[in-house]
């Protein structure tokens, strides 16, 4: 695999450049069946458009997605599902002044290092944009994960110190403020702090959160392909993510065990169930039938107006502003981006998981008598 | 990939149980002509080696590698390596009293709604001797960076709150102790503070912290495969840990732009590179020639003697002593795993940044001029 | 992976049916750096191009392809090359007759068996228009390939029983009739012999064979990754081919070991050389430098306008006249999809085979000296 | 993957060398539950084991396999089954006169051309018993699918041209002869061709047949990952295998469509059939219920005790003679090989088809209610 697939048996692979003819994915491995139109993708991206608020850029661009292929009458076959989404409003001149420098906290000169050129355009490869493949993919998943009980939801856990309080946690406020937190409150006191950046012309990081209801027990691998694992993968693939945590993370590494160990106990209907979920839903890489909870730390947009210190490709010290059109902050719009990644990833393991019993594998084929299956000669 | 191989070029398959006859791995796709020979591997697995303190478990087991393919007069051959090591010391009547019982913080219940059943034995795969495999494959690796002027190496960063001074930090000091601190003071303070934990049958958990210097700048893949992505992945998927950063890690969260970017500037001798690190080495997923930095966040090691409530198979709650030789603390014994997965990881990702370029590729091939190579007909 | 990707590093992800929006290829991998344009990928699918004979389906589509991304100025930049050719001529409702029928030599049984529908329109994702990814993504490899003096050509050796002959054997001549025979007495005697056919609403079978020139010796993995394993899978994953062969293949286990052996002798540059090339150019599943030749068998096209006996998806025996637009041969139009094959698997295990020695990587990353590189702190 | 590691969801990674310490293997994704014992593998290899006729090498090997993790109580946990063959009669001696020598149609040559030096003992990584590994495996793959039905069986169709009658076909006689031809008398006129061979000290190439029976329909993906591409890329793995045919293979491309479609007819239970299998049970790269049925060519013996013209690694042209123990054909120990190659691909291709379609995996995780399932908090 050469970098932009990802996923086992259900993949998706990536292409486009921020100010190319347009950025895509195709989807491989999505079960045969699932209904599956248009507008289940469309609301997705909606969610990562650029130009919805004043924290966000004023690059205007529709992202208006059309799939090509994998759907017949209204559902997927079973076959590559080819998504595109053209790019519209390219202000290419905006990146005449950067195409010879190496902007701080940009891949301009790892990309210079790795493939000799680059396209300096809005980043290239490199831009945000990218993730518009990612989204649409994670659409995809997202609703097959529906049709098994599973829900995925991402939301802005913190904006520089500013972060959510648990007892004014609702869920549905990310969909109502601009910074995607589920806690009205929070969201005011991140806007005032983002405001005061912006007139500092400086950036802002923060902290995604994800959790994952539904899960079944039972869905990971137990060594490098740990349901946690392939998580931290997935989202440390995101541009601009430094760390990623399971549960409390890097919390429990400040706890004792008396205190982090989460004891079952017997729920009222019978089953197997946890007092406490330090754990984050996965043990030794495999769910545990609890919510899983991850967590993802995003930089702060390296793209500020203020004036930087640093070379261009001629190794030359320079002092550079970078123009263009960017966030003050990331997570907004990476919220659907991590919940994107959360999802196909989920989807992916899940549907490898389904061969790790034989007793499964029987029942699954109808046991050992095919002998009403066609035999030509 | 079934789940316990890991790397694209350069693989490690590791296998075997606590209890089983022993464990191993193949490494596979090392390169030909690398000078390898069983004390390479050994001196590792002696970093591992349980018994040598009063920190780690009372097990004593020699962990005497055998390498049985792959190295022909003293050298790499570029075909598989095979290493095995055979358990010795073994008490699996150790474990009769929990095969029935759900450990809190273990895998128990998760490997059971995985397999339908488990080798309840030391925890069987995803016991912590399950790393045997992993760090003998990192010495390999090890090696061959070395080979390339590349040195790996971790440490324990913190255990409980008491974490390494930045001003008294010494490398070769981590040797020296047994807690692989590399600052002498702190850990004097940390043995205090797990002396106090064990005398309340409690445990500590902990941050390794790992270092690559002498890395090429362009090494890594730019999307789903960055160099951070695939680390992440592969200190995630070692047991116990909850959570993995790069560089600044989740402090980036915390930050402004104009703090965190890192400038470039011009080197003395002309070359670029950066005024400061925050990024830890990898910007867009692609070493910058910094320094690599990567944290891994240690949960409390979870088998504890205090009394636990929690439930057995038959989803009864019942009361449970954990028995059998466990570490206070993971980091410390840790601290050489870490190592291990970032060494095989960069390794296998150098080799794969191999293939970035039309102009390195001609020249290794020599051109378009085969002229010289033999036609037969 | 989920069975529309290809290759290792380089890899191509091939999408799209027969009737929808129409048909790609996201090429991953490729080196920047490389001189690529429209042109380079249309010449090779104007050859598959359909309309082009009376030997070709009738069906009329300009297959126009366009490039979306990874080129920048003129060449590639090492991202994702994503290439989209729309349909424009899908006559669906000549597939109306069959969508509850189950073809003869068909997969419309065993789709319908997989995922429990079909999209039935020209035979969906099985059409043979899926090759145009292939086709595409081949022409890149091509360039590839050329500018390290590496060719690689197919053609048409047989149709039925009409067989090239050796002595009259002219490389050229292939683009000049329209079996792409190198041999135009055959070519003749072949249009003959389809013509016949065709009068009897029969179809025929026949051979490709294809040849790369110029492959360095070492090119190959030596277990299950051989170069000769990649290609007979890369080559019987194209539709209608039952069978492949490199060398003499099947010739090969009727012969005896003094005369199957190919010898080496000194050539007159004091390289080494073969004395002949029964092996086809591999020993041991790595390339020995000489000329690589592999062979495809092409079975009958399986639509024929004869009446058919066959049952219905309700399990109805039914009688059957396939209508459509359909070639009475496919060697002809799959030559090209053949050479896109092998050309791109020689690209892929040639990137994968730079990393199979230290000397080679040393010298590659210029010794272990990188104290010139940039150290951040 | 570095090439020794064959299959996706089920997976084997093979080490060893002819003279080494031993060869093996590790099973990765073997569904657990499954009984298994050491006799399960050991008579699979007793069918490869030299020594056992006057057509075989005379090394005495006992290749007696220890199986040392993933097997609990006499079942399978799911875990990685690691398993070795000690090397035990090994006269590296008999290989110092070919050390600097490229034999005639070895891999010797090709070897060095990869890695620059080579273990030359026995052929090392390219010997015949590199399939020890392949044959382990394939026992623990035969197993699983017997469990679920589906029989594999593989036999010498042909050597040289003396090929087994359709009319004489009796399975069990493969067992009874030396050369594991399924026709008695077949197998005596092959063994007088062998001793005239032998007299001749010259050797024979043949031909392995193996036919898969009861796998369902609906198994192998549509495009890259057909079922007969990687049957056809498995047995092309196999040392000395230069060709691989499905169904009628070469055959087809000969004959006219209206004699190679297989029609399809209502069985006398109401499924669908076909009323012949010249497809050999594989329609569009999916299984579609009849037998499978797959062939591989293997050259004749490279190694032949005639004087042969070759150069050295000098590059001087030199007059050989190949010592050492060697059998005079390859098909009779080659059988098993071929069957545990397609019973591990069949496996593992069957394990990937069980996520294709949605009703399925409802059905698999029981609907889309888990509101029984644990909720940890």
């Amino acid at each position: 695999m050469a970098g932009s697939t990802w996923g086992t048996l259900f993949t998706m692979t990536t292409w486009g450049e921020s100010h190319g003819e347009g950025l895509g994915v195709v989807v491989d491995g999505c079960p045969a069946g699932l209904d599956l139109c248009r507008e289940d993708i469309q609301k997705y991206l909606d969610r990562r458009k650029p130009g919805q608020s004043r924290f966000a850029t004023k690059r205007q661009e529709g992202d208006q997605v059309e799939i090509l292929s994998g759907i017949f009458e209204g559902r997927t076959t079973g076959t590559p599902i080819s998504m595109v989404v053209r790019n519209t409003d390219q202000r290419s001149h905006d990146y005449d002044a950067v195409k010879d420098l190496y902007r701080p906290g940009h891949a301009d000169y790892t990309f210079d290092a790795k493939y000799g050129f680059r396209d300096y355009r809005g980043g290239g490869r490199s831009s945000g944009r990218e993730t518009i493949g990612r989204v649409a993919a994670g659409a995809v998943a997202a609703k097959f994960l529906e049709s098994l009980g599973i829900r995925v939801a991402a939301y802005t856990k913190s904006i520089g110190h500013i972060e959510i309080d648990p007892d004014r946690f609702d869920m549905e406020e990310r969909f109502r403020n601009r910074l995607c937190m589920p806690d009205a409150q929070a969201a005011l006191e991140a806007e005032a702090y983002l405001d005061e950046l912006m007139a500092r012309k400086d950036s802002a990081g923060g902290v995604v959160e994800c959790v994952i209801d539904g899960l079944p027990a039972g869905i990971g691998e137990p060594v490098f392909e740990k349901l946690d694992a392939r998580l931290a993968h997935a989202l440390m693939s995101v541009g601009a993510v430094k760390g990623v945590e399971i549960g409390d993370g890097f919390g429990a590494a400040f706890r004792v065990g008396s205190v982090n160990n989460d004891g079952f106990l017997k729920a009222k209907d019978g089953s197997v169930a946890k007092r406490s979920n330090h754990a984050g839903g996965i043990l030794g890489g495999i769910s545990d039938g609890s919510q899983v909870v991850v967590r993802a730390a995003f930089k702060p947009t390296p793209s500020i107006s203020q004036v930087q210190r640093t070379v261009d490709r001629q190794g030359q010290e320079v002092e550079a502003v970078i123009k263009g059109r960017h966030d003050p902050v990331i997570p907004p719009r990476a919220v659907v981006v991590v919940e994107a990644m959360a999802a196909f990833t989920a989807a992916d393991v899940l549907l490898w998981s389904m061969t790790s019993r034989l007793d499964r594998i029987l029942e699954f084929f109808g046991g050992n008598d095919h002998s009403d299956r066609l035999q030509g000669k």
